[in-house]
């Protein structure tokens, strides 16, 4: 079922609702929630749903108007708050808008409170986390926010919860992308293009349409690289330079694994690059990358292993990693998602550069352009970043850039009927999906 | 099974050991696991395996000889750091040994990537995590090292991983012991404080003889206040006012609900004591928690609220939660661990307080002596508390109190035959476990 289908099937669905949150929305109250809906003139759309029972006003007129979807604030957090009337918070950034897809999944569920304890944006940076999540999960997306509730991280001071990115993504300025439809059993790598890509074409379209023209975008939901690009080509108000895939754990799998071959700690390793695709046709640079600031051939004499295991020893990681703890990195993978935001909003340590799966246009290394590429970046900490220039190739590299760039070519042939591109053509040689992956 | 049964079934099945650590360690050959060994000479128990088709060493003689224990470092942390002879580190605090029990479960995959990311103990303080397992969570304690690894913590410097806690808890500073046995089916409330305790008895004889002398100890598991006595009663050189057991979750979950029934932000609840068991006796305090520095009575005219639905709204949160979400409230759990060691580790605030289930001898509230109770506390922030002295009570309050104290008394008698108090005789009148607890 794509999203749209979902949350129009579940906007029939409204007795759920206002029993769902019975436990702890006491206190939006009519007086209440007018207030906050006058407050919030760009997010009218945002309701506060009604437990009478819990709730000492008089009955309340907007139970009987059909709400128009099932997007609610919750608990505590239906309050609205003025940061700049308090002391303790006057000093505070004005809030942003942290949109979260697959809010109930296991990747979040450590995420989210990363956000929200100030970790990732400062300890003064006030942040609403508006949850995504489907009609399946909703309870749980509930159970989410509740903990977040009993967190009481003081910087938290909105959260919605919904299953209609058009709710989510308003004035969104941040949209991490998490949800995606796992591959089913049997199911080809077109197979899963085509059901995930849906749903990020749906959610282009909605951030194209609500979220801040400045929203910037991680796709983690696989395949990533691919998903990313058909939500840019479905928001084309948006400056494709906004959307990055995430290819931050495999570089950070890359670092540790080369400290380890080279008997040094992981913070000796630097310029580490991801090249290509999230997929087993990835390129962990080692020609570039380098350890106590030497290139990573002089530290590490055995060539043979850099260039048949080392690549193989960052792919398999996720899936020795199922094997041993039974389910897949969802720790780590929130801190390299953490990682790559702050990436993006603190400058980046001189002569270093970290990697992300940008769009390919305008690209100095003769990369296919119109594909999203992981490439090594620099930022300022504006949340923009440049591509860094300085990097060498040899045959060896270049060979397995060219193996990537082919799959990523081939999957956006296979989706050219989500980005507006004409018929899908099919031709995927092989399962490159990363071990431990979904 | 015990733990002394566990740890000794386990000290013959060695072959699992070295396969087990096949993935990370390949750069612990010979050279450097003496060189480790040599430089920590209090810990000259832990020892490093060796996988040697990894390694390009000649094979190691270490290998042949039976290691002692099952405790090991674990891939990139087995290198020793000289932390004084870099520039970024040498202004860092001295590394300090946390040591975590029930480290494969889900609180501690919330709560270990907390520690090592410095969120806990600050951006200058290293590291050094022992995470203590089981034989059946052997594998997945690897697994929870190797993200430990691949999230590139730069203040984590050691993991080592054990099923044995004379191993874990040499020279820890904290000790959170978090791994409990759940409760079977059909078991009663004193088989689990039988099976449990057994657990902390020797857990408590194992920090008495190799943790440091000062360390901090916090009980999570249940039942949390009686493992916390059974672990102090048995480790005798250990001040007694150095173990707490874990009310903070209940403490923080009726903050909240104070804050939802008064209309207010969190952040305006203060001065709010858990008295006595982490059970549903637990005594929320509304008499001397504050609003906006105001009696919660004068905040909240709904007295009978307070009187009749406060407390069970507090106490049933756990279980709507799994009921919801499906899953046990870990998330919020690792915060609020997170929460108690900060209380302890920074000043409190000028006139506020905070909960902890602390040793009962001296305290000025007429409370039996020799057990653990939830009381308010007040930190100078040196790991150390002193009880506040200026609360209220009421018939309603003392009352309550009562009971929660006779259930702590009768829990005590029950498991005298772990505290070295003679023979127990178990008089539990009901089942007071909180609901969404195991």
């Amino acid at each position: 079922m794509g999203v749209a289908e979902l949350s129009s099937s579940l906007k029939t669905d409204l007795s759920l609702s206002s029993k769902a949150i019975f436990q702890s929305n006491r206190f939006c109250d009519r007086r209440r929630c007018s207030f906050l809906q006058l407050s919030r003139t760009r997010s009218a759309r945002v309701t506060c749903s009604i437990a009478p029972n819990e709730v000492e006003a008089a009955p309340v007129a907007a139970k009987t108007e059909e709400p128009k979807s099932k997007s609610e604030c919750y608990g505590v957090f239906c309050l609205t708050y003025d940061l700049k009337a308090e002391e303790e918070t006057t000093s505070w950034k004005k809030l942003i808008n942290v949109a979260v897809s697959g809010a109930a999944g296991m990747i979040s569920n450590h995420l989210l409170f990363k956000l929200a304890s100030g970790e990732v944006f400062g300890p003064d940076q006030p942040i609403a986390l508006k949850l995504l999540g489907s009609e399946r999960s909703f309870q749980a997306l509930e159970g989410v926010a509740m903990e977040l509730e009993d967190s009481l991280f003081p910087l938290l001071r909105e959260v919605v919860i919904s299953i209609d990115p058009y709710e989510v993504f308003q004035d969104a300025e941040w949209a991490l992308l998490i949800g995606a439809k796992p591959r089913g059993p049997g199911m080809e790598r077109a197979g899963l293009l085509d059901i995930n890509g849906q749903i990020f074409a749906e959610q282009g379209k909605a951030l194209n349409a609500v979220a801040s023209p400045n929203v910037k975008v991680i796709v983690v939901g696989n395949p990533c690289n691919t998903n990313a690009l058909i939500c840019l080509k479905n928001a084309p108000k948006i400056s494709a330079k906004n959307f990055h895939a995430l290819t931050r754990l495999d570089e950070n799998r890359a670092k540790c694994q080369l400290a380890l071959k080279a008997g040094v700690f992981y913070d000796k390793v630097s310029n580490m690059t991801i090249w290509g695709n999230h997929s087993t046709t990835q390129v962990p640079d080692f020609l570039n990358a380098r350890i106590n600031g030497l290139p990573v051939k002089e530290v590490i004499k055995d060539h043979r292993w850099l260039e048949e295991e080392f690549t193989e020893k960052v792919q398999k990681r996720g899936g020795v990693l199922i094997e041993k703890w039974g389910r897949s990195s969802a720790a780590s993978t929130s801190v390299s998602i953490v990682d790559a935001i702050r990436s993006l909003i603190t400058p980046t340590p001189e002569g270093d550069w970290f990697s992300s799966g940008v769009y390919s246009n305008g690209n100095p290394y003769g990369i296919a352009e119109d594909i999203v590429f992981s490439m090594p970046c620099r930022s300022k900490g504006d949340g923009d970043y440049e591509l860094v220039k300085d990097v060498i190739f040899d045959d060896y590299l270049r060979k397995r850039i060219e193996k990537t760039e082919a799959e990523l070519l081939a999957e956006k042939r296979c989706v050219a009927h989500l980005t507006g591109e004409g018929i899908a053509v099919c031709d995927l040689p092989e399962d490159t999906m990363l071990p431990g992956e979904m």
